[in-house]
């Protein structure tokens, strides 16, 4: 039976999603949880595959075993077998050609930075701490707005050097890029068809640049357009502000 | 030099507020730092003494030290000696006669319950994680309201083993007692005059009896009136879910 996970995880106690040798990632944590569970091996399927430290609230993540258990019961089990920082909040099944990755419509990641000279100490490691003065923020809310629909996001990623090679196609349509500004807290929600490596965060680094006024808001464009790599461009944030949030299918 | 200064912590990691031998406590993690900046011992007096595990938002604290250092500058100087698990969120300068505990008009606390089958791992030691069914939350939101007011809580608290003595008074004066839903998240909000030990968790105890039907609305006011020990009552909820919101003055 097909499976169709909702799964969350504290980026913190894992090297990202997707198995390496010699590091403890999330799908190996995954995958053993269900060998544990099936007695045999399953390959579990990420909607994306999120990056160390980086957190995931709604991960998308199929899965097909032999036994056929109801969706609750599953779910508990699940959760039996797997390690503190990951959760099954829910599963599904799905139809037997369902795959979390290649079905995904698009993605949703959320950002989140406390902007302040203090900060709660139950909110280390789970938001991007900014201390600091000089920044505008409604500038980096216009930014974000202008980063909607197809563009080529070559400049804005990181490529990724276990693969040693460009990724072919570097256009992405973004469904929603919106910035919000609640007291200290900043929310930037992206939604797209799909992400470049370190993407989210290089964006949150140009808006920032913005917000400090070192570049105006329509020049966000310029940088995505320019033949110019992107270490003119701001700073790659961190990932404990980052989390996926969801996937569309 | 009197300052007031509201102070955060993350209670999984001391033993509570108050200074005590051969634990880890708030208290000593504070006058630790304030002995660093101001060279002399200092003692530090927190408006209410949370208990071991039980986490602050707000907690007032007041101390008096030798130099006199500018407000933003002395949070700044505090947070760089305190722990992790600690912040100073803000620092005002204060009266001569300033004293956080004996000042305080009202001290509010806020418990958070988060009522489903599965939770996300980044909430894991915020709040209380309650599985299990039967629960109408309704019945409890009216028991709340019912304990606005002036009461003898001397059936729900747990008296000190350490000092070996019933409190003389046990009569506090509630002056909010709120039960929010949001979702699976349900916040239980108290502001009195002050508190007993225990006394905010074993309310809480007493309202999930309430919200599983085993005593009406109404009978929490029977259990406070009654003669019987509270051992007939509700369990004490666990302090993982329990913060110190804020004092009033």
């Amino acid at each position: 039976m097909n499976y169709h996970a909702i799964v969350s995880y504290d980026g913190a106690k894992f090297f990202g999603w997707q198995r390496q040798p010699n590091c403890w990632t999330v799908q190996e944590a995954f995958e053993k949880a269900l060998l544990e569970l099936d007695g045999r091996n399953v390959a579990a399927t990420a909607s994306g595959r999120t990056d160390a430290g980086v957190h995931a609230v709604g991960q998308s993540v199929s899965f097909e075993i032999a036994r056929q258990i109801d969706e609750r019961g599953l779910a508990l089990a699940l959760n039996a077998h797997l390690p503190d920082g990951i959760s099954v909040i829910k599963v599904k099944e799905a139809s037997a050609d369902f795959n979390a990755r290649f079905n995904a419509k698009s993605r949703e990641y959320k950002y989140f930075i406390w902007h302040s000279s203090t900060i709660y100490p139950h909110m280390r490691g789970r938001v991007c701490w900014l201390k600091g003065s000089g920044y505008d923020w409604s500038k980096a809310q216009e930014a974000a707005k202008l980063l909607l629909g197809s563009h080529d996001f070559r400049n804005f990623c990181h490529f990724e050097q276990t693969e040693g090679k460009k990724e072919r196609n570097t256009v992405r349509t973004v469904l929603k890029s919106r910035l919000q500004k609640r007291g200290n807290l900043l929310i930037y929600s992206i939604e797209a068809d799909g992400f470049l490596y370190n993407m989210v965060r290089i964006i949150v680094g140009n808006l920032e640049q913005v917000a400090l006024g070192r570049i105006a808001p329509n020049e966000i464009l310029d940088l995505l357009d320019s033949e110019k790599n992107r270490s003119q461009g701001g700073r790659t944030f961190s990932p404990e502000g980052l989390y996926f949030w969801r996937a569309k299918y």
